[in-house]
């Protein structure tokens, strides 16, 4: 018989009775039954029931095993009675009765229990993460987190690219977040950076003629961390393909990333057609680049309703140039209660508040305020029919603006009763972020947003540039590498009108995908840099590696990366990063377990020509 | 028509005659015949030849074109002339006659060429790597090194192995090389550094409950730089099993290794049984840990035969403890120049010399020196009988031991006429590595080593501590996690004496695959790192994530990794590892293309608490 198992704890069954079998595995439970014990004995791929009383020669070992402790059993496979079946576990028809056992690995006293459902602090579980990982649901997560990286392999394999492997250690390319660094000893006082993203080496791969690319590529950047960014490394599906363009892209990679969501999805519905909707209109509808399309809310502009209308607020607000006028439609949202607590959530974020109108059945009460009559008798005029029922609008702008206005709005809307509408004024950036938050809460609370649908939706046609409002100055809005709609023509004109062949893909509010097809032509890609004020040489110091291949034959390519840990985190339905890595960080970027980061020797720090500033 | 391609360039065959295609790639040549231009158009997947004539309406733009330009055609495919067919490649019964371009990229001045079999030095080859990539060996290479890397992946999860990322931004960890260090801004003067190997972390893993790891893993050394090693970065097959023997172990990854040499190993026999040969026998046999098996030579102990002979300086030699005299039987070796000519490389080597017998068809000039008689009378006396013929042994160490004794070594040796035996003695340490080179010469030099084959032999039973000679200091001889065989018995015994479940995989003369099964009793670990000098605190400094985890229930568990660059390297016949590498340092680890190392800026010096000594 082998040294350790004969079976693994999930395999045994009814089958088996009477067979003489070894297994191994951890003790997840003792229970003594009058003299009998228990123990639930656990490995990586289930749970088998052993047990033992007074009549095994091992009885007086057994009663001295405790939780967590590492066993390996022989003993002979027995029916349970009846009334003892589980029917929840393939192993739940049959008990182990223990002839022998050998204690493997034995445990000190538990500072996390991996049976049962308790709590404990992020720290604790990072620093004893062996433990953490033992529990049902990190197992699940992290096997999920393998499955999924698996079949994203294979479905590349599929479509014939090719994975291969950039340098780690390699040089520092700013690209918008801060590089780890690595000293060099062989060149003291010099240092390597490790890459934010393999981009300029997936380039450098198109231009090296290799026609599609891709590599779940460990990343590095140096940022403070967040619940959904590891502070150090993570992993990315990075791919790049030759003579493609934007839509070729984009055909690639849904049936790679929608496949994934179907197969690990567990039967939450996965949008079959992708809308591609274009930057500017993502931040009107949803005032964000990364809308969450499970919810049904769409924002509208309604200047036209307010521009010299009777709410003198918006009325002169809409004099200044640049300014809108826009409508967050709530269905289902018709209560005062709900509208206030809205204006309140618009006040807490920064903004004077947030105006609304919702639409009820004409009630008495009002029926009697706008007649100057009694409640009585506006209801006595309700039911002889003199007075005309249905809906009305309720809430101060309804009043401000008129009946007419208002009734305009709601059929913009499409609104009706019990549905209500929020009002947000000034020029878009200034409120637009807000009005996209706003639209995520309305949808969560009036039960709007599908919680079982995993929503997508291509952003495309980003700008190129930006200008900052206080300097006046030009930039680049997102990433310098792509290829400007209309090349070089369009960079002739207004730099805020040019976009780019670049686009994100979002899915249930998250970023998922980013990509373009990027700028391959050195005179465009000088021409571009130079509008957000870097000169040619600054750029071949940056990006020389990428700039100088150019030079030689380089072909139209793009592609795009996709967040291996977020669409994890969205399949395993978490939303803390960590929960899906196997040995995070904690949020001060430490490594409570392998004590990390540490003092280095001094022999170290002479061989890389270094000297640590004392900190104050 | 899609903007870049219909097809690629070897995609065109007879069945597309007269076919309107596009077509995408670089001009891998042009030829002006009498005002007809033939160019041939290369993508990743082949090459096409394309032509044009003053008839072409783009005639004039296609003059224009050069090598490495990379540009899109339409045309008309067109079958060849029957003379001018191309049997070589798939697209050569026809040619596109070209009717429309476009320059996607043109290429400036070539500093090297794709087409042609023209050597560049490496320092131009890494500077303009995506103009080297473009050679088809290198594309050949890495596609190879891709497909090496998918199939292992396949072909561990069909084993149910899970593939899980472990951090890269970690812990020092000092396993034997020199770590990269990462300084951390978080918290100033203090440092991460970068794996040398998942080691802890995949033993972490089984305690963890996971059961089967593997990971195609990257590892950082700091080492400096030699043909079979990268060095900053290299990746390894890494994997790691929870109840475990080493027989496990070997039986799960010999189909893993031995099926890729067969899927890439271009009809090279692949030995079929793996031979399991202790470190002492393979030292003894072989003069190495990793001996090339395709070389038939195995050496011999013959002490026996040198004690108390004629030749003075063996025979004193053993009378020293420890000493021993080994042979190198040289088969078909038997001439004095080839004789001669192991001698000089032994003096190469440092040795004073190799002594050597060799034997050979009995002839007239010895005979006469033998009995004293002219060589006329000895040839009389050969034809008449008078003297038997036959073999004699040659080489002055025949002469000082005499006729029996070189005959028992001949016998001991199962050499004949033509073969010859050198002979090394001393303590063996001080000439087994010696012996081991020259046995690779000799195989080499006569033609013993099958060329063809891939050879394969797990080194077993390594010693688990060497004594250092100098000091008499007792250290780990490898690698100190590795369980003792007979446990923790053996470790109150002679340390030299014990061995542990460690081993190697040596492939034609290479170690491919590295491991062990591990100590993963607390216990035990301490009394071995106790025995190497090294105390409970030291240990739990250095290991502490580790050695903590093995108090909590560790499972026995094993693995080992095997070399991937090194298994490809193998595969695509090359003796340096840059040929399987995209993008590699150069021998000073620099990156010339991307300008690796370089400074840092002052702000990031300041960020991370670092000052750089300036150098002299």
């Amino acid at each position: 018989m082998h040294a350790y198992r004969s079976h693994t704890c999930a395999d045994l069954n009814i089958s088996n009775k009477g067979d003489a079998v070894r297994l191994s595995g951890w003790v997840h439970r003792v229970r003594d039954h009058g003299g009998i014990l228990f123990i639930d004995l656990r490995d990586h791929y289930g749970m088998t029931q052993v047990l033992c009383d007074p009549d095994s020669p091992v009885f007086k070992d057994m009663e001295k095993v405790r939780s967590e402790w590492c066993i390996r059993i022989d003993g002979e496979v027995k029916a349970r009675d009846a009334d003892l079946i589980n029917t929840k576990i393939p192993t739940g028809e049959i008990e182990v009765f223990v002839r022998d056992i050998e204690v493997l690995g034995s445990a000190a006293e538990l500072p996390l229990m991996v049976f049962g459902e308790q709590e404990y602090p992020e720290e604790t579980r990072l620093r004893y993460r062996y433990l953490d990982l033992r529990r049902e649901k990190m197992q699940q997560n992290m096997v999920l987190r393998s499955d999924v990286v698996s079949s994203i392999r294979k479905r590349m394999w599929d479509k014939e690219f090719k994975e291969f492997q950039t340098p780690i250690i390699t040089a520092s390319s700013p690209e918008g977040a801060r590089d780890f660094l690595v000293p060099s000893r062989q060149h003291p006082g010099k240092f390597y950076a490790l890459p934010q993203a393999p981009q300029q080496f997936k380039q450098l791969l198109m231009v090296s003629g290799f026609d599609k690319y891709f590599q779940i590529a460990p990343c590095f950047r140096d940022e403070d961390p967040r619940a959904d960014r590891s502070p150090t490394d993570f992993y990315q599906l990075d791919l790049e393909m030759s003579f493609v363009t934007q839509q070729d892209v984009f055909d690639t990679i849904q049936p790679v990333i929608g496949g994934i969501f179907e197969e690990f999805g567990g039967g939450r519905k996965v949008d079959e057609t992708w809308e591609q909707i274009s930057y500017k209109d993502a931040a009107l509808w949803y005032g964000t680049d990364k809308p969450d399309l499970r919810n049904p809310i769409k924002m509208q502009v309604v200047s036209e309703h307010f521009a010299g209308s009777g709410f003198a607020i918006f009325a002169k607000l809409l004099e200044q140039e640049g300014t809108e006028v826009r409508a967050i439609p709530a269905p289902t949202g018709g209560g005062r209660k709900f509208c206030d607590r809205m204006n309140v959530f618009a006040q807490k974020e920064g903004l004077p508040g947030m105006g609304y109108i919702f639409w009820r059945e004409k009630t008495a009460d009002a029926v009697a305020q706008e007649l100057g009559i009694t409640v009585k008798e506006a209801q006595a005029k309700l039911k002889s029919g003199e007075v005309e029922g249905g809906m009305e609008a309720a809430g101060p702008l309804a009043k401000n603006i008129g009946p007419e206005r208002t009734e305009a709005i709601r059929q913009q809307l499409g609104l009706t009763v019990g549905d209500a509408a929020f009002f947000l004024g000034g020029k878009p950036k200034t409120f637009e972020a807000v009005a996209g938050r706003a639209r995520t809460v309305i949808g969560d609370e009036l039960g709007l947003t599908d919680q079982d649908r995993f929503a997508f939706a291509w952003i495309v046609d980003f700008p190129i540039y930006e200008k900052d409002e206080e300097t006046g100055k030009i930039d680049f809005e997102h990433n310098p590498f792509s290829m400007p709609q209309g090349g070089m023509e369009a960079l002739q004109g207004d730099p805020l009108k040019v976009l780019g062949y670049q686009y994100d893909l979002a899915c249930n509010g998250y970023e998922l995908v980013s990509g373009a097809i990027r700028n391959h032509k050195p005179e465009i890609m000088f021409k571009a840099f130079e509008i957000a004020g870097y000169g040619k040489e600054e750029v071949e110091k940056r990006f020389g590696g990428m700039v100088n291949a150019f030079q030689y034959g380089a072909p139209p390519h793009g592609g795009c990366a996709a967040g291996i840990d977020r669409i994890v985190m969205l399949l395993a339905n978490e939303s803390n990063i960590r929960e899906v890595i196997l040995f995070p960080m904690n949020q001060r970027a430490e490594d409570l377990m392998m004590n990390a980061p540490s003092d280095p020797s001094s022999d170290q720090l002479m061989e890389l020509g270094l000297r640590v500033i004392p900190q104050e």
